[in-house]
């Protein structure tokens, strides 16, 4: 893991440490490199500035949120609802594409048995590369290559699709997907459901098409409401089974 | 599992199929049992109304489809949010109360390492119990108790709590998390949500409270809207992490 | 008006009365026409039943609840955003189409100066004119035809449009619409909406395409959160200004 | 009004023109005093940097939107549904409290046939008035004073409330609605809400707590989503009616 612990401030300010052989620099003020090591019973620490800190242990999810982001990147909320809504299981094996920066990819990785990861830019791979080696896992295949002309390696359990034109891959659905398995098609704009929709043949039944609207809420002794600034969309969720005749 | 096979038929109607020594009796027509036997290699066989069913492998989440709903499960959105903000992984260990049905308990069952349920009315802990059997699941430990005033057997990576007054249960998180880890708090009424935040002190860190609002969209040739008949609400999730000093 | 007053019970059940000199027969017990005009002081009357009945008078909105509906209605939170987006007042001259049951216009018409309503179907046309005189609303000029090929009788502030090929129309929003003045597009479909801003030349302004997603919520001593049952949608809005060369 | 007249350059922006009297400087370039005087009849004018620039009329809504703002506003889908569903006639007359900044007292002064608005501040009084006068609306009252311990001067169809504490002004609300009339509760807090329909007692009915989600879409010949930026709420709507017995 990269993140190898993290100091809080009294403020419950959160700042990734990367290296424990090297002295912080804070707004909070510095911290030595020995005492730094010292700490690592997970207790307080004082910077040159007399500010506390707590050092705590970094989580996956700490090393997930300070990964190499080179695009955008399916949201909690969304490769949350993919996971719940597709029945994913450790045991599970899964064709991720485009891998973008491998954020589901590692997200799936850590959760099931085995991740194949696509992606066509060379840059991309690179950095899915990266962030695996980072994050430890060994069971994400990163593989430079166009998912819609791919012949996969093994039928798996789920497909997770985030191209710019999904109709295209419907070919290698039907060869990647074990029967009954799920695909979850990401797209940003309805009218690429739409076409993906109108692309499926009878091997396939049509699940759902679903957006998940996020509101965070400002909650204390004052305040109770929904929060003003608000992510107002990511994508449109379409998930299908593939349930093909003569299999 | 229980769910043996699926049937699917031409409109894309899903059948269970619990037993595959047993005739099956649908809308659609019947299927003798020497027939249905025959037919797993996962073809097409025929009912006596001269319509074709598909037979397909249930997946996991078929199985969790159909297990037994004693009270409301936590929907996929949700325990999706969870498992992918709180950064889930295989090697996590997981506290759920209450059980209820034993849905959430099972989701995360079928993804973690090991999860120890809470319920404090035993016709729950029966049917979780049951619930747990039939997915296969040997990695959920359904514990008859009260989360709020019980000694949890090892320190975990996520607590989810589905609890009238979670505020109960501050005691608990603090002895049953691990330093770093999540807990995530489900409420149907948003000043549950308050007064659990109002009750949390310096040893936690107030991460987010949000909800998701779930829509699904009617998409085809000559539709593209959202539907009419909508889920209102769900739950209000509050995620805060364990960050004590002097653990 | 045909709403003569309201009974309200007890339990805040409303009752309309459109007859004041017949007998009222409700759930909650008799009325008899002698004792209904007796209360005309507003005040309590009691049922056959000896339940208490509050009669107290009918606004114009309790009115346009029990209009005639053969079509649906633009509900409130469509129809007041188009009049407050679009900056209605009660000098305004307003084109409204298709009429449908004349929800739309009756609401206009109670607020501006003339309506003008049109609709291609007879029977809608006769239940549009049945509902203006039951409001007694003598500013709304109901009209048989096709908006898309009419020639407007003068220039307006406001043109609703609730169509289905909107598109259609804009041929007609040059003639009809003075200059600055807006247009609203109401369409159950995103790609309706789509279609006719595609279809739109250099004589207007997009203002904005919105959704208003509308939430009841559950709000007593014990319940703090949304309503379960909801609507999940009722049309896109697209507002436009006509900023015409050359006028 | 104010606004005197509208400058739209090509790409569809607008510019208010407050003085035909004086030459313009926009980003555009510079249009001299007497050019601007000559394109009266709404056509076409250039800049000093040879751009284009449509003047066209202001209408009341551009009135509107320049108007001096020392408070937030209610925008037009909470006004709009207050107008709509509290069935909002010319005939009208109606109390806004506290006035804040006008627009509410504006909007509705530009629909009914009379508003009072009240506020305790002085300075809000200031520039409502102001605001007032600059619409032309002559049938707005401003009261410097507090609601809550004010007697109306006439009784009215329809209060706005937007003010901290709305339970202190039930009072208020019994002797300023006439029987049957609505009262519209603007609260940005959930909790606000609750408070003021725990202190109501059986001369009021609850109508409903709602609240609107505004999205604005996305939508273009390439585009079809909603926008990733939003307003994630402005408040909460609670929509009472009198129903006093033996008024």
């Amino acid at each position: 893991m990269h993140v190898k612990k993290l100091a809080i401030t009294k403020d419950n300010k959160i700042y990734p440490i990367y290296d424990l052989n090297r002295s912080l620099h804070l707004n909070e003020g510095g911290v030595d490199r020995e005492l730094l090591l010292k700490a690592n019973h997970d207790g307080i620490i004082k910077t040159t500035g007399e500010q506390e800190l707590l050092l705590a242990p970094a989580t996956f999810k700490d090393n997930m949120a300070y990964i190499k982001q080179q695009a955008a990147i399916i949201i909690p909320k969304d490769i949350g609802f993919i996971i719940a809504e597709c029945g994913l299981t450790k045991d599970a094996v899964v064709i991720d594409a485009g891998a973008g920066s491998g954020g589901s990819a590692c997200t799936l990785g850590a959760l099931c048995k085995k991740v194949y990861t696509y992606d066509i830019h060379k840059e991309h791979i690179k950095v899915v590369k990266e962030n695996c080696e980072k994050l430890e896992l060994t069971n994400v295949e990163v593989i430079e290559g166009d998912i819609t002309t791919s012949t996969p390696q093994e039928q798996v359990d789920l497909v997770v699709l985030d191209i710019p034109e999904p109709q295209n891959a419907i070919g290698t659905l039907k060869k990647a997907l074990k029967q009954s398995a799920y695909a979850a098609i990401y797209t940003p704009h309805i009218n690429q459901a739409q076409k993906f929709i109108a692309s499926l043949d009878n091997d396939f039944k049509l699940i759902t098409v679903i957006e998940l609207i996020q509101r965070r809420w400002e909650v204390n002794d004052k305040q109770l409401r929904p929060k003003h600034n608000m992510l107002g969309h990511t994508a449109f969720l379409t998930i299908i089974r593939k349930f093909a005749r003569g299999v």
